[in-house]
């Protein structure tokens, strides 16, 4: 009998996780940078924590439960933000203003896996709350750019889709959407694409806007303009009203202080699914995939789940789309083994006697701090077992000989080939004084 | 309206995580010194993994569950065996041998919330596949002990309590328990402690062993010896016959041989609930508290799941039981936050040209890589902001003032109090030299 990973599901072997490791050292790097502390909740949370909030686009994903005999409905997370509004209404008060948190942490979706979706994947994410100014906007965007930077792409690989929602929705006004159906509106926006041509002309009618949405939705769409330059053109053309220009314009001076306007479009078609974003909200894109991460501001959310009023602006970035993009810029080795720690030291033994010391060695090369490995193999062949060395990628092979009755071994440079004799006892402070500094943390 | 984590979760706030990092931290090390490779599974499996390997004991406290409309059951994962044994079986002979794999993955049991029990736990894993020698075993009980030194504990602290089921095997047989009923022998010592006196008595009978199994079973729950001495004395005390005694004599050597014979003890009460061990089993005790971690030898396992024949040993070590020992033990701060990673520079502006200007310096310092914070606060107090700087842990400040117009800034060590004029071109190579190298992957 044979069993297999549920679909949609991931085993992720020693190469794969080097990749996966890989991926979020580059997001804790950018994180630990900007000043953001980690942050985890629990993998499953109150049904109701999303049955609530979240609107039912996100609802219908979820994997939810109830043991047998239990009285709880719980689901596998399917995002964040839910968790993290429901910690800050806990702390409320006693949290630190601002708060910069982040978070790698596993979600779930039942929805039908395809390329850059899966039912289980890992998301980075970045929050930054008790901030209301267009620098805490540019600054969430800097950390996901400088994690995207780490892993090799640049300002041409991909794009920051910037819109905010405040702007779109003086330009709805425009056409006369009233304040209630603005809602819908941004919804119709986001679906635009989705709806068969008569079922948008139908919805967009039922919202009662007296001039002509359908025309106004599919100029936004449209709308898109470098950072750099065309402010004012683009909202003369979408008709965004003086009085919401000037976030704009605070947020494209924020962008350019923050060095990263390069990296940066308007795009008045970008919306978000999520029904709680208040004011930007970005997407960062590659041509032909699906969004690599996505955020914006919700001022209003942490109160919705009983905290004080908390300015707030995030993004989440997933690991699926992300490493589907870095293999296709070729920006992850073709075999992720490549990317494992490297062992300073192979010990090998050349005959009986040394392989009877062999595991007393290599215990005190650990206890120093060295990442040693050994052969398991019963050869005493030194040939191959240096071949065995090699194949490790270890950086030395200790040769365990005739001369360990004197206290020596032979030291092995594996990249040059030299070899020499050294004491046993100096052995450790010797390859502790040429190897790398090991950074292993989490 | 207020919600909380479900019952026997956590929420890990920016100190908790900071714990569950630094123990993270420390499996991993020790399993990179120790040549293990990380891999990870699905946090949920199909249910029938763990309905037909593990027995009733795990059976019974999974939180599974179905998706309304789905035909397939799953299950939170309660332990990583199940999910190794596939992954292994699915590769089969394309594996090294041997394969050393770590995992530090999220547990989930439906038990009721106690002191050292969670419903979600992080629990590290080490398994060394395709050795069947005792040199194996001693490897995987040095490398668990070698993560409980980096966290500081020594020998005194915490005992490995080892058994093994061949010679408590022989041990039983000489009492004459039947061959297919040493299952329930070995289930009915693990329960000895749990079971009223008749219902024990009355469960011994049952088994139809000759000999007094009652006395042997007491006899084993008392047999202790260091592993220093004592083996011969203890295996005449419980009757293991001579043929299993090789198996102890050689695990006694390869202990002696890795340097870790001091941090154990032989204990033949030590028996493990789950039904696949076949040799060495082994648990680590401190005083008065449950295991921090457990483990054994499980030959049989991989060829179960569909696999070739392929000896291995392995335990698991939970954060939940460690995290208390650590904290009884004086061993981890009192605020966990002393552990965050600390910034190498907190940027103060003491103007509003040097306020304009701020962003754009931050930006740059943190693209060299360095760990970069700044106030929020509106304040240009300079002796306000540099006690801001002094809570925030940095290593230096930079204050931003009237020497900007000329392109330095003022550099002050915070510890020393020193503080000096310095170009701002030059300012990222000079911090980035006397900072100390950044560790922050995973």
């Amino acid at each position: 009998m044979t069993h297999q990973a549920p679909k949609g599901t991931r085993d992720f072997y020693p190469a794969d996780m080097a990749v996966r490791r890989h991926i979020e050292s580059a997001w804790r790097g950018a994180s630990v940078r900007h000043g953001f502390d980690e942050i985890d909740g629990p993998t499953f949370e109150h049904l109701d924590l999303y049955t609530v909030k979240s609107g039912e686009g996100i609802v219908s994903e979820l994997f939810s439960f109830r043991r047998a005999g239990g009285e709880n409905d719980y689901a596998l997370r399917p995002e964040f933000t839910p968790t993290l509004a429901r910690m800050v209404a806990a702390r409320g008060a006693a949290l630190p203003v601002p708060t910069k948190w982040f978070a790698v942490p596993n979600f779930f979706r039942a929805e039908r896996p395809q390329r850059g979706r899966l039912r289980e994947f890992f998301q980075w994410n970045v929050d930054l709350l008790g901030v209301d100014t267009p620098g805490a906007d540019a600054e969430v965007i800097a950390t996901a750019i400088s994690a995207l930077e780490a892993l090799g792409l640049r300002a041409g690989d991909v794009t920051v889709k910037l819109s905010h929602r405040g702007a779109v929705a003086g330009a709805l006004r425009g056409v006369g959407v009233p304040d209630e159906q603005l809602g819908a509106a941004f919804a119709l926006l986001d679906r635009r694409d989705k709806l068969p041509p008569e079922e948008f002309a139908k919805r967009a009618a039922a919202l009662g806007a007296k001039g002509d949405l359908g025309g106004a939705i599919a100029k936004l769409a449209r709308a898109t303009a470098p950072v750099s330059s065309g402010l004012d053109a683009l909202a003369a053309d979408v008709g965004v009203p003086a009085a919401e220009l000037g976030a704009l314009e605070f947020l494209r001076d924020a962008l350019r202080a923050a060095g990263i306007e390069e990296w940066c479009q308007w795009d008045c078609g970008i919306v978000r699914g999520l029904a709680y974003y208040t004011g930007v909200v970005f997407e960062i894109h590659a041509a032909g995939e699906r969004a690599v991460a996505g955020g914006g501001r919700y001022d209003g959310l942490v109160e919705l789940f009983g905290g004080p009023r908390t300015p707030a602006v995030g993004f989440g970035m997933g690991d699926v789309v992300l490493g589907n993009l870095l293999r296709d810029k070729g920006l992850l080795p073709t075999d992720g083994t490549e990317l494992l720690p490297k062992p300073d030291v192979f010990v090998v033994a050349a005959n009986d006697a040394a392989s009877a010391q062999l595991p007393g060695i290599v215990s005190d090369l650990r206890r120093a701090g060295l990442h040693v490995r050994h052969s398991y193999k019963s050869t005493r062949n030194v040939g191959k077992l240096l071949g065995e060395a090699g194949k490790s990628r270890a950086r030395f092979a200790v040769i365990l000989g005739d001369g360990l009755a004197a206290g020596t071994v032979d030291l092995k440079d594996l990249a040059s080939g030299d070899q020499r004799s050294v004491s046993l006892t100096e052995l450790p402070t010797l390859l502790l004084a040429v190897s790398p500094i090991r950074a292993v943390g989490f």
